[in-house]
């Protein structure tokens, strides 16, 4: 498992989180990230929805009524802005951020990275801009399912490229450790890759799976137990949260499903032709034990040097993360978990 | 979710348990068997293994050393004799009951139903014989992983067909209440549908996930979260458990895994096409609330009469389940939970 402990270390309060924060979006990604922030920094936000702005200020929060009163503020405070609506909404948004706040510094939370790097490049080029995904969510939504708690322990997958700039990322950086979370750099295509196996798959095999149990009928759901419940479990998500985020990463998902069907089309001709499941068992088996072990053996060391994008995106596709920032008399120094045979 | 209270009624205690139980195998279930039959009646035990046999007489179980002495005893005191060993060893014991016991009182806790069936008719034709499969387990094995408390509350099925005797069933459902569980009845080519579409294909869908997860690399096993883990969660159980349930149901496995490997083919078509996911995302939504909410909607209702096996067999295919068992001056009376529908 992921160590959750920061190593000993003199770093993690030395770089400055940002000067506020500016939360465009109070649903239940966007409202827990205001509930979290606000003992670290100075917190606005603004909904599309009136009933939405009412609920989240009756609750305490600071609540701007339009978005052009939003991102005035963000540029007058240099405020780290956060894209937390549904990313069909992305494109307004993003052209109020070039109308009204150009270079602010800009973050977002949606769960694909590489179409919303392209958004960004196109509809508000100068923002000083690091795409984020916070690996947290539970079934419900809104502001009112929002909770200080829910990015703690969590990844929350930070994105670089060489054209990133270090310290815009190290803001959103300190800003996701602070709300609990661990840091994974990733290069924006890796990170869709990598949740189109280990997030979209899963949904759509657990909705195949209901539905193949449903139509064994009422005996076949009456003798469902746990290894039923746990495969469809995630089948009870909303149908139209499920396609926004499998249906944004048409590719990759199609690449992880088609690894699937290949699999299991094997298996199903190994047990027609020879009766045996060898093959499936054993790998299946090893890679879930890989699964259980991830993050054994990582050990504690601080990055620094002029190829820090190289040295994070490393970090993050061994399976490492960061855990810590600073800043030495040469610059940011990271203070991160690694594989110790790296 | 199942009625576990069983309505208010004069039945239950009305038929009586099996004068004596012989438990053939000593492993997770047997074990366990052993443990919670106990206090309902009188108990003894065989294993092949002999350190099983000193583990459970050392945890005070009544222990015969020989297959001969535990099946002339079962004869002598008119025992009800599980086989509980691994399927692959019940012909051997089946030979034995035929030279040793041959009209005993005779059922099983394996997997798969439809192939015992078939042996038993084969190897011991004057048994007694009523299959059955508590719908229990753990990751673990053996003897000392067994736990009085395993079949609290979990489905045990209970094979019928049309030249079943009832008075056998009576028995062997008298001692599954008697250890807490629900009895569904079921034809033995029913039960092996069910359970490749609710035990046996999530198991491949979580063997399969799991290695495409790994394949993703170390930034994807990084990332993933309680989908991943839930989905995958039974591709720990041991290999060789694995293929001897889902080889030994093949036919029913290869229909359930077409089933998957259609809707799955139909989704994959449809993304790569229209880039729509709508089809089983409301699919699947709606077939796990039908899993949510199975068991809802059942009423109390008493069974009596000469068809018997008739309205036992339609209770368990509607998803209801025995919860009582009771004499009237006319026969047997069954209290059932049953689909007020119907």
């Amino acid at each position: 498992m992921h160590p959750t402990a920061p190593p000993p270390s003199p770093l993690s309060a030395e770089v400055a989180l940002p000067s506020a924060l500016c939360v465009l979006g109070l649903g239940l990604i966007g409202g827990s990230l205001v509930r979290a922030a606000g003992p670290h920094l100075p917190v606005f936000g603004w909904s599309r929805s009136e009933d939405t702005r009412r609920a989240a200020a009756g609750d305490g929060c600071d609540v701007t009524d339009t978005i052009q009163a939003a991102l005035t503020r963000a540029a007058e405070t240099d405020a780290l802005v956060v894209l937390a609506s549904p990313v069909t909404a992305f494109p307004e948004l993003l052209r109020a951020i070039d109308q009204v706040a150009p270079t602010v510094r800009l973050t977002d939370v949606a769960g694909v990275k590489a179409t919303v790097d392209d958004e960004v490049a196109a509809l508000a080029p100068q923002a000083r801009f690091i795409g984020s995904h916070p690996m947290a969510g539970t079934a419900a939504s809104g502001w009112p399912a929002g909770s200080a708690e829910l990015f703690t322990g969590a990844a929350w997958v930070t994105c670089l490229t060489e054209d990133s700039a270090v310290d815009d990322w190290a803001l959103v950086a300190a800003l996701a450790l602070a709300v609990g979370s661990r840091v994974v750099p990733a290069d924006p295509s890796a990170h869709d890759a990598a949740v189109a196996r280990i997030s979209h798959l899963p949904h759509l095999l657990a909705l195949a799976l209901a539905q193949v149990g449903q139509a064994g009928g009422s005996l076949a759901l009456s003798l469902a137990a746990s290894s039923f419940a746990d495969g469809t479990r995630v089948a009870g998500t909303r149908p139209e949260l499920v396609r926004a985020m499998c249906e944004t990463n048409r590719e990759e998902l199609i690449g992880a499903l088609d690894d699937a069907l290949g699999l299991l089309g094997v298996a199903r001709g190994s047990l027609a032709s020879t009766g045996s499941l060898a093959k499936i068992t054993e790998g299946g088996h090893l890679a879930r034990a890989a699964f259980d072990h991830r993050g054994d053996g990582l050990q504690p060391t601080t990055l620094r040097g002029d190829d820090m994008v190289e040295q994070l995106l490393a970090v993050g596709a061994a399976g490492g993360h960061v855990s810590g920032l600073g800043r030495d008399p040469d610059g940011l120094a990271v203070q991160a978990w690694y594989p110790d045979e790296l």
